[in-house]
């Protein structure tokens, strides 16, 4: 999944930042296991204190404060954040309980997963089950998957647009 | 050694955070496979764009045209950067080429490891062999080693102080 998503955005020259929370760096990991990842890949932030997606990637605090760091809202902000910050033309984001503790009132396995890109933003609640290692594994899995739908459906978009404009 | 490195840190109520660049979030993910890593782990940047090093990390940029993203004064900036930027008392960071393709005229394999901490910062440079996966792994195990090390001597350094001042 790293290696085809990032195949498609050098294919575009596109690139992608990572925000991360509760995978704590997997994703990025993932997608630069892939050799020539640079080409794609501009880097990541893993914001695992809460106060550090606000202070690195402008996550609103008041909404923090508010709902915690589990939330879909505080995911789309990550990804959009983590696109500005590192310049890039996609973000994507990962935030949730990886156990083995609830956190924020959320329990084990509530995970966000958010895309940011140049037509919006769009997020997924997942509900995972399994051991810390698997739920961290399944999110990242996901995350590539959101990435991967959208930049399909861009790819269509613009191909449409360029028809409907001949 | 992720999970020795977050207790000495935990013990002595000090955190730490993470600068990449070959490693691309592994050494983040590493540490956060340990449940409860929240205690002293704040976050990581990495910054695989070289640009990006500059940017997000404060590593300077005439250094950076001079001599390339591969090299010990780099790693040592990105460790004190990372440390400065997301408030943490000790700063880790890697740089190196992890392949298949040499960088920066550096060979494959060369890799340089930081720390950086209380009391200023150090630096290491290995020549690692095999696959791209081996070289990433065996830098991560290098740097958490390298601050294992620092740990324990600034606890060393402490206890002297206080002896000494009784």
């Amino acid at each position: 999944m790293a290696a085809e998503v990032l195949t498609l955005l050098a294919e575009s020259d596109q690139t992608v930042a990572v925000a991360e929370s509760l995978t704590g760096g997997l994703v990025a990991a993932e997608l630069t296991s892939v050799p020539g990842a640079s080409r794609a890949f501009r880097g990541s932030v893993t914001a695992y204190a809460t106060e550090l997606k606000e202070r690195l990637l402008g996550v609103d605090g008041a909404l923090l404060a508010a709902h915690g760091a589990v939330n879909a809202q505080v995911a789309a902000e990550m990804a959009v954040g983590v696109r500005g910050a590192l310049g890039a033309s996609w973000g994507i984001a990962t935030t949730g309980v990886a156990g083995p503790d609830p956190q924020d009132g959320q329990p084990v396995g509530t995970v966000f997963v958010a895309v940011a890109g140049p037509a919006g933003r769009k997020t997924a609640r997942l509900r995972l089950n399994g051991s810390r290692a698997e739920i961290r594994r399944e999110s990242v899995r996901n995350v590539l998957e959101l990435l991967s739908r959208e930049l399909r459906e861009n790819a269509r978009g613009q191909d449409t647009e360029q028809n409907g404009g001949i």
